[in-house]
């Protein structure tokens, strides 16, 4: 069913793409404001579902390059990602019909929005990776066999790249990570191109409506004066892992991510223990100073806000701040063999690290389907 | 007066732009193994002059992109130049009609002769240095007004790059310059497009046929069995500003450059004297050790061995050799305001060096226009 985007279903987005961004993905929060922008001013945004997608259908996927700690920092025009589709769409000669996030995770699920609005064309309800991941060649579209060239970037100055040829994409990374440290560390992206037939084999299904209910349960918990942790761990099929206080944040750029450590000093349950996340871009592992491994890769590691339920990414979090470590099983799509060798923990550098998955279903039981 | 080169002719240029290249543009001698096989197989490769080019000619500069190093240790495909200048015509959707060489000294002399052997169109006498420089918006074409973009990279696997909207050559520089390193270090590119009437207003003339003419004296001083320094000299305006022996170089790879310093103990005239000559691919700088400035960008400053009169360029100088260094007046293109802005000492990292033109003229008498 198609439905057309709100500003709340923009507010409750905000929130659950923070979460779903597992630290990263970008902060989504000027993202949502540049599309409610967009709304007021009479632009609308419809999402339709992958079922709904045909086969002939010109498919591309947008958002954001780089690290989040410049994405805040420099603020965005908010038409990079729409001249990196124009490019795109110069280079194959074609109009896109439709719009697909690559992760639904952080800014990466407001700016297909935004793009949306520019262009009038739809967005598809789904995404690359259910998740957000820091390099170009982790998400399903290309796990699955989608091409990653022609690919484009764009930066604030309206200087444009366009890649072709490239049949590899940790390559694509390789070049376009290069071009994005040159546009000062954010750019907007354009890629894959896919037929509609195509996104409907490899993209994770209503991970848009997912991100939108799990901010609606965040909201909902507020109102409510009970747990935002339980209510997120209900809607995404998740479970709280650790729980405590932020006592130290390294945070460093390097090769244009955002890498680093977020130390936590537990509470509650977790009294005089520690916990350890390793962020690049986004939080990889989560390990006890015992070395045990609490979460990997690509289960999801979300930090978030004990009190309030807000995502603490990246580039928010810092000492002294009471966060809830919240674990999220994975997509099927991510626990394949053929998925793993990309996204496992071995592509993040931790080759002894065993992946060994979180119980329970990415989404949970589905309840989050009624949501929107 | 249109003519065709042979075999012979590329002979001559592989010494003279070798030369021409003062130190860098990439060893010549691969490239006209290449283009001699191209001639060997029937291909006709056509010069022109710039005064035969009319006005709405679409007209590509091609060459390799890179470090010098780089270049001679991992042979080309022979098509990165020509798949660059494809992806070009694509995306502007026109077919070029004439090439002409970006510099004519070092490799990038070569290369254009080999793309228009593989697309059968006709090679311009001239390009936009006069000599070898190692970054992109040192030339005439973008000094003198002709924008940067849409400019190509391509690499040996065929992976290509193509970027637009970027009216500032430096940024160019940067952004290809990342893209280059991530191929490996080298690659072909295309840039910049112009119309017949641009080329003749910005290019520098006749440089083809110069280093022909210059290859054409050393050569013929080796059948005469006199001084190839003094040849040379006559031919290219030049004189000797030291000769000695080789006793120190260092050489490294600084963010996609070959950077370093020779230096030379002198002999003869020079004897008890040394010379240290700056490098970024090409020669920068010739100083002594008092700090007194021989000769110093955009002037010429070509380091030969002295009783071949072969060039001894970046990659290949080492311990031992005994070399003449030669300082060449720049084209008059060069020495404006205008250009020495970007390739003048400050340009290079010498802000407290003023530019003294050599005395003499570019080319000396022009006694070399009989060679071709």
């Amino acid at each position: 069913m198609a439905w057309t985007v709100t500003t709340e279903h923009l507010e409750r987005l905000a929130i659950g793409a923070g979460i779903l961004g597992t630290g990263g993905g970008g902060n989504p929060y000027l993202g949502k404001l540049i599309a409610r922008k967009f709304l007021r001013e009479g632009a609308q945004i419809q999402v339709v579902s992958l079922d709904e997608v045909p086969d002939d259908a010109i498919v591309i996927s947008v958002g954001g390059m780089g690290s989040p700690t410049v994405a805040v920092e420099r603020l965005r025009r908010a038409d990079e990602s729409l001249n990196a589709m124009r490019a795109l769409e110069h280079h194959i000669g074609r109009k896109f019909t439709h719009i697909i996030p690559s992760e639904i995770g952080g800014s990466n699920s407001t700016i297909p929005m935004i793009v949306a609005a520019q262009a009038g064309i739809p967005v598809i309800d789904g995404d690359g990776q259910g998740r957000a991941f820091p390099e170009l060649q982790m998400e399903t579209y290309l796990i699955y066999g989608v091409s990653p060239a022609p690919a484009a970037l764009c930066d604030h100055f309206g200087h444009a790249t366009v890649f072709d040829g490239i049949g590899d994409g940790k390559t694509l990374e390789r070049y376009a990570r290069a071009v994005t440290i040159q546009m000062g560390g954010a750019a907007g992206y354009a890629y894959p191109v896919m037929t509609g037939a195509e996104v409907r084999r490899t993209a994770i299904p209503n991970t848009l409506s997912l991100a939108i209910a799990v901010g609606d349960a965040v909201l909902s918990a507020r109102t409510e004066h009970v747990s935002p942790v339980q209510a997120v761990c209900d809607v995404t099929g998740g479970r709280q892992i650790f729980s405590g206080k932020v006592i130290d944040v390294e945070r460093r750029m390097v090769g244009g991510f955002a890498r680093g450590l977020v130390k936590l000093e537990g509470s509650g349950d977790n009294a005089s223990q520690t916990l350890a996340l390793d962020f690049q871009n986004e939080n990889l592992i989560a390990r006890r100073e015992t070395g045990e491994v609490l979460a990997v890769v690509p289960d999801l590691i979300c930090l978030i806000d004990i009190d309030s339920g807000d995502p603490l990414t990246t580039e928010i979090v810092r000492y002294g701040m009471r966060a809830s470590v919240i674990g999220i099983p994975a997509p099927p799509e991510l626990r394949t063999p053929q998925a793993l060798a990309v996204v496992g923990p071995a592509a993040f550098g931790y080759p002894d690290v065993i992946y060994s998955p979180l119980p329970g279903t990415y989404g949970g039981e589905g309840g989050w389907a009624r949501v929107v």
